[in-house]
């Protein structure tokens, strides 16, 4: 098992192949065993399997082409409605319309988002994350319908893997963990840290195709820019409100 | 492998027995190959083994013992630090410093901390989630010696078990996920979501203790009230404005 969890890798191609009902009911049975906050179970797991939703969520997520091809895409969401609703009809005062319970709610909702890709992939399953969802959650809210206090927050896709990829590079370990306090970082040690990385030929290529200079450039300039962060930073934080979890 | 994943239990009593050094390393190699946005690797693992650090963290998690206990305390953070000092080493200039790279971090921190902990469990480790993090991420920023750009998120306490813990209930799976799109609840899908919860002799022993009329009040009032979500809300806050992911 340990060794499964160490050969992780994303999938984005899935054959035709259906999940079975029962799998993926044993699949979300499992996920909701995860830990989570004082067991309220703040959050809401939804599954797209029809492909005219799966076409409705394929621009939230910059139709990148696994939205639509993949057998199951779902979306894991921050969800105080039920509880709010409990609440209210058990003659009780839910506090919850504050930044900390959407934290905690998003902390379980992606806890237990982690346990069912880890249970998907034991099953011999595919997954892939999508860190689109908090940049269009506005639009991923209209299309999934979502209430007021449910939030989106991280999107499976899972299926049957029709592709093998080979694991990607990670920074050495002595380069994001630390022991007993924060070491902070001299230049050398950054130097070092990312080394490895930059030594790579496909991360040469990267930068190359880019026409860039360095690999860090290829970050900030093309694939997480300050403007659209700010930009997509603006709609979450529009989200947050609307949702009923920050004062308007 | 699926079965223990079902069978997953928080465990907050550890015996004396110290978790080796090669097994430790191990399971951190094996958290950080978790899926993580862009591979930018935007976390940072801070383990604490050294006495006075667990106790200097202890009132952070509002003195909850097995801070003290437990042989190794793990804390999680987000973290753009690293990346933000890579970037300006190689004349690229970060945009990192707002909501979004702040949410992003935070789901790659909390999907690192979950793989780890399933990680540790199947190698017969018991673990548990601290949620008191955010509530005091500014102290524990003190006590960790966080810069800027670093926040606590989820803290796991790690050992080898000294309890059984029965399962506790979850909620039917129909109350938590939705098929292609939110079915809002009803009244009556309420009561019959929360009516297993209900009926179970250690709630009703919860309500009484408390001296409540009914389960959803012993959270509004007792556990997680309103006053003390929105003063740790500004708390939190806070801390996003210091640690330079919110504008001051």
């Amino acid at each position: 098992m340990l060794s499964s969890l160490k050969d992780r890798v994303s999938v984005r191609k899935y054959t035709e192949q259906a999940i079975p009902a029962e799998l993926l009911n044993e699949l979300l049975e499992t996920a909701c065993r995860a830990a989570n906050t004082g067991n309220m179970q703040t959050y809401s797991i939804i599954v797209t399997q029809d492909q005219s939703v799966k076409e409705a969520l394929s621009p939230c997520h910059f139709n990148q082409p696994s939205i639509k091809q993949a057998p199951v895409v779902v979306t894991f969401c921050a969800d105080f409605n039920r509880f709010n609703k409990w609440c209210e009809q058990r003659h009780a005062v839910p506090g919850y319309d504050n930044f900390l319970s959407f934290t905690s709610a998003m902390i379980d909702a992606t806890i237990v988002a982690e346990h069912f890709c880890v249970a998907a992939e034991s099953e011999g399953l595919g997954t892939c994350y999508f860190g689109t969802t908090t940049y269009n959650a506005h639009k991923i809210i209209d299309v999934l319908k979502l209430p007021k206090f449910v939030v989106p927050i991280v999107t499976l896709t899972v299926g049957y893997p029709a592709e093998t990829p080979n694991p990607v590079d990670r920074l050495p370990l002595e380069g994001v963990v630390h022991f007993e306090t924060y070491q902070d970082y001299s230049a050398e040690d950054i130097d070092q840290i990312y080394a490895y990385k930059e030594s790579l030929p496909e991360n040469k290529q990267f930068i190359a195709e880019n026409n860039k200079e360095t690999l860090a450039q290829v970050f900030t300039d093309v694939r997480y820019t300050k403007n659209a962060n700010e930009t997509f930073s603006g709609f979450f934080l529009d989200v947050l409100k609307k949702q009923g979890y920050l004062p308007e």
